[in-house]
Order: C-alpha cells, then sequence, then structure tokens
C-alpha cells in the first residue's frame, strides 16, 4: 500500500496560490532566503487566516531583522529553544526543521549532543520533581 | 488545614545526612557555590543511589568546569533550555528554580521575555505540524 | 528492510475473533455503522478485558444514542475535541482517525483550519502561563 | 512563610503602562468587555513585543468579530477547545481562565462533564493507540 | 484572598448524592474500602454519567477482585504504573493519591526512589530518542 | 522518495568506534548481552560524552548486578515502568524497544493488555483531575 501523504489535508501548491496566501509564500521565501514553500507552510495555507496568523507571529518572532527589532536572543539561540521543545514534544516535522537549521548555523555533532544532553537532563528532573511534587525554594519574584 | 508540605515524601535534613549524601551534599554546595542544599536535591536523598545518579549526571552536564570538560554551550544558553523544556512540561520547581539561574547571569525582562516568545511559539507550531501530520520536507542527515 | 507492521503487536483478525471479542467486534462495526474493524480496537482485542472497557467507555462517551442518552454536546463538537486533544498529544492514528471523522461530517479545509489555530493558539499560551507560573486570576467556583 | 507571588516576575501595572503596553491594556479590556486586565497579560507585558504578538494573535483568532472576520466556529465551540487542550497540558491558569469563559458561556455542570468526558477518553486512547504503536488505518487525505 | 477551593467546580457532598450518584460513592467506599469518598470522584460526580463511566473503567482495571477476573499484574505494580505515568504527566492530585496508595501497600524511601528513578531516566532517553529521530531497530512483531 | 534516514544525525558504526566511545560500545554488548550496539547508543555517540552519561545512568539504573546494587525492583517491573513513561509520551523507539524486552522477559497479550489498560486510565484521570483542577485530598507525609 503505497503512502505518498504528506499530511491530512492536500497543502496548496505554490501554482495555485492567490491574494493573500501568494503574497505570504512570497514574503516567506524572500524572509528565509530559500526558493521554495515548506509543506508546513503549505499545508496551513488551505485557511489563509492561519496562514497569516502563524507567519505574523513566527516572523516577529524569529526574524526580529525583517520588522526592524533589535533581538535580544541570537538565531543560534532561538533554533536552540526550538529545538528543545520540539524534541520533548515529540514533533517530528519541527525536529528535522529545526536540526536542520541548527547545521545551517554551523552546529557540529558535539555541540548538538550538548544541546540534547541538557533537553534530555532536565526532561528527567522534570519527571522527578513533579513526581515528589517538589514545591519551589526559590522565588524568582524579589522587589 | 494547614499544608506544610515540601514533597510526597520527607527531605533529608542536612543535619542528619551521613555518609554518601553527606559527600554529596558537600559536592553540591561546592560545585553550585551555594550555602544550603536546595529542597529538590534533599527529596531525591531518600534513596542514596538516585541522589548519586541525578547529582552525578547533571553535574557532568551543568557544571562542565568541575568536571574538566569544555563545553561548547555556555551556561546561559543551557539555562535557557533548561526553561524551555520545563515550560513545556509545566514543572513549577524547575521553571522557578531556572527563572533564578538566568536572573543571577544577568537575564533582564526584556530577554525573558523573549526566550518565553520563542518557546510559546514553538509549542504553537508544534501541535500545528502534529495535528496536520506534516511528513518532514527537510532531512537533516545528507550524505 | 520492509515495515509492514501496523503495532508492536498481532491484531486479532475478524475471522478469528469469538465470544466476547466476536461480539464486541459485531457491536463496533453496528454502532459506528461501518463494515471493517478499525486496527486501533483490533489490536487492543489481544486483551478482551481491555477490548470491552475501551468500547464501554468509548460507546457511553461518543455514542450516546446508542446507549440511550440525549447528550448535551453534538457528534461534531465531541471530535473536536478529540482532535485538539489528539493533536496535543501527537498521537497520529487518533488526528488520522479524527480528521476522517470529522471530514465525514462536512467539516471543510476553512472550519479544520479553524480547529487547528485555536489548538495552536491555547498550547501557546499554555506553555507561557506555565512558563511564568501565573496564578489564577479568575475563580470559576462561586458561592 | 507567605507566598504572594502571582507569577515569577512582577506584572506591569495598569496604571504604570504607557505606550504600547497601555494601548494594548485598552483593547484587551475593550475588545473582552472587562474593566481590569488579567494577570496573564500584565505578566507577559514585562515584554512589551511578546505581549503584542499574543495579544494580536489571540485577538484575530478568539475575536474574530473585532477583526471583522466572520468565524466557521462559535464562541463556544472555541472554549471548549481551549479547556480541552489546557486539560491535557495541565495549565492551571488556563484551566481556571477557560472555565469561567465556558461558564459566562452557560455551560452548566452537566455539559462541562461532558466535555470532560471526551477530554479524558482521548487521553486514554492517545496513550493507547500510542502505546501499540498502532499506524493509522484511515487515511482522511483523498482527492 | 483566601482560596479555599478544591477544584473548578463544586463537588457533590455525601449528603447530597442520591440515585446512580449515591449507589457509586456506596460502592466506591465497599470497594476501595474507606470511610470517605475522594475530592476527585465528589468532583466528577456533578455529572452521573460520568461518574458512572470512570467508576466502571477504573473498578474494572484496579478492582479486579471486585468484578471476579483474575489480574496479571498484582496491585503494587498497577499503583507503580500510576505513579510512572502521573509523575510523567505532572498530575498534582495524581501523584499525591498514587504515592499515599504505594505507601500503604508498604512501599518505603527506597523502593518509591527506585520507582522514580526509572520514571526519571526514561524521561530522559524518550526527549532523546525523539530529539534525534531514531527510528525503531527493535521490531517486537515477529512472524 | 525514498527514505532510509534512521535518525536526524549519521550515528557512529561500531566499526568506527575508537576510545572511550568503543569501551562503552563493548560495555552495553557485555551488560546486555547482545551482539550489536541498538541504533538509540550509536546516534548519541556523535558526542561521546553524552554517550557516557547516557549509559552510565542507565546501567546504574536497569542493571544493578552490574554495579552491584541490589534492586528493589526487578527487571520486569522496571521495563513496565519504562514502557508506561514511553507510551505517555509516545515515543516510537522507546515503545518499540520496551515492548521488546518485556516479551524477552516473558510478558505476553494478556498481561501486555492489562499493562496498557493501566496505563489508559491513568491518562483519562490525569487529564481529568487535571481538568478540573482537584487538590490533593491524601498527604502522603506524614509525621
Amino acid at each position: 500500500m503505497p503512502d505518498n501523504r504528506i499530511a491530512t489535508v492536500r497543502p496548496v501548491e505554490e501554482s495555485e496560490a492567490t491574494g493573500k496566501v501568494a503574497a505570504i509564500f512570497a514574503d516567506i521565501k524572500k524572509t528565509k532566503n530559500i526558493n521554495f514553500v515548506p509543506d508546513f507552510w503549505r499545508v496551513i495555507a488551505i485557511n489563509p487566516n492561519q496562514l497569516e496568523m502563524v507567519w505574523t507571529t513566527l516572523k516577529s518572532v524569529m526574524h526580529p531583522e525583517a520588522v526592524g527589532r533589535t533581538p535580544r536572543l541570537d538565531a543560534r539561540t532561538r533554533e536552540i529553544i526550538a529545538l528543545a521543545v520540539s524534541a520533548t514534544n515529540g514533533c517530528a516535522y519541527c525536529i528535522n526543521s529545526h536540526t536542520a537549521a541548527l547545521r545551517k548555523l554551523g552546529v557540529d555533532d558535539e555541540t548538538l549532543g550538548e544541546i540534547m544532553s541538557v533537553v534530555g537532563l532536565f526532561n528527567l528532573t522534570n519527571s522527578m520533581a513533579n513526581g515528589y511534587q517538589v514545591v519551589p525554594d526559590v522565588r524568582p519574584r524579589v522587589e
């Protein structure tokens, strides 16, 4: 049984995009400096408002230079957070995408191993602190 | 009904620790340069092997200088990953602890807000990529 | 290496079902008005008590008309909840199954996009409210 | 030890808000027709860009009438999804907030019980379908 | 602001229970050999069908002797699984309840520590196996 | 498009392992009494410190006899916990691996069904206890 699905819905082909969807597809390619629209974006484009909402959010958080904002975190740190969240949630598409992004940013095996070691360690301590219901002993809010 | 629990078990008091537990408590205070043993460690000390296992792991990952290892990630990036994982898992103790650690490392409100914005964004995209079952379009493993 | 698994266990074939399992398989097909037993049910049938427990529960919650109960939620709303939970947990089988059920109920791309937008949004706010450990300001229980 | 924290950070008081933050606080109160700014928004306001990002997203998804969009889901269904996601993630603030919203929309105990029964059921089937690694038997994408 | 909530809803008092709810409350006390109805059951009793669904399921899985079934797992192993799942999900009520149940069954600190060590370890390996997207190398289904 | 990935990184081949990695690969095969290194270990070996950290932890928790420790839990109970955690997290590699390990330990379909029934049940009650924000009524810590 051949399985050529890429999602539970039929993604929007770049060639069939019009109006708001076409404009956002163009902005994704320009902002990310790539020559194709990744499947995630083609899939959520089945609802143009959804595409606009997610792209507006992601653009403002992950492409600060494109919206004229000076970020406090560099691109590598942002992608490390993205991978940490995605590994914790077990999202296959996201893990592949953010690992690829980190590779492009020059992250080698040694560094990737450190990232995943920290991710693994805190999934361990999280389940233990929850499992014993340890009450916070440090109160970050002072004043 | 007063509730003075700090966990589902009675934590080991520093004054009653002996042998392996006392030695690890001392190492925790020395390595972390603090003058008390945080509740998490006093709680898991109810089983000395458990305390040793978690401390050995955390020391090797989060205190590389103490084990003579040159890390690829700095302390701030490691704590950012810890907070990202803990926020995604909703672990109260851990969120408080790692937020406090980031404050000590000089992270201000603006930066904390960027960290949490990235965490929030990728919890959104994770649930969407999973929710549509988008298959990875980028294959990080080449060759 | 071909992979024709459909699970970590060998599902029960309809033709080999007897006794309680055969009766439940028949009830599943009748209640759901389908002419085959979905793999999920054939898999959990490896333990007849397990099959009975899950089917009894699902029948009472999702097929109220079959147990003579007047529901407060319609079938579409129930399947929307099912998809929201499954997307949040990242369960592939479940996401496919509930998306298919919504399609049968007439849900189009536009509506599916709204469902997933709401799911994505609240996975974002959940991780943020947890990540800052915001204490509830609204107490739903009055009196 | 008194604990009057409401978060790991000091929320922005309405009286001290200026510029973009003050404008968004006003828009939140107007759009939601309430006379105070809920703690969640005051907390994320520690970073004005974060506040803007989350509010823009939530306004477009949950207050379609305020952005001139005709929604496919009604307000009750959207809040039901919000509660289902929040219960699955175990976010205390969010569960309280969305339960309160459903109460305002007239949801009674009987209906709330049905919502939570569906949420509970599919957390059960999700863990089982994952636990046996059942491969999807239904392919929603037709064409 | 005093907070005497025990839930987002008002639990059903034992004294006000009638009909199906009263009968199930009685069965819970008898089956579990306790002289009060734990809050969880009083809360979900706001919807009698919900109470019946959950109690029927839990009774059949966790009290096999009460339904005339010979179990393959003993009570201690079942409660260990319950604690492992609850710690992984971070459910406070459940963690407290199942830890108490294990205490009643004679589980000491040493054993509790081993349980939580195994839970912590596999939350670590789960996030790493997911984080690298390792494909299963062992296929449990043979033939 | 053929997909022969086994991970987001290139695993270390046994034939190319040297030094610390080769020694740990040998210890894994000896301790587990198998004649190959499972993919998980070959993948995390891309960073030798990561391999050492995870193996040291897993060996001490899951192979107590190899480190001269007398365990309180038997091997079957430990693998049951591992499967319960992995099913709850939805980790495919881990579910396959621990199901295979339980098969080797003689767990039959009937017993596997009981394990998964308990896992499913408590994922249901967890989401409900969280969804209603039920406060713990049992306080395991006495004294």
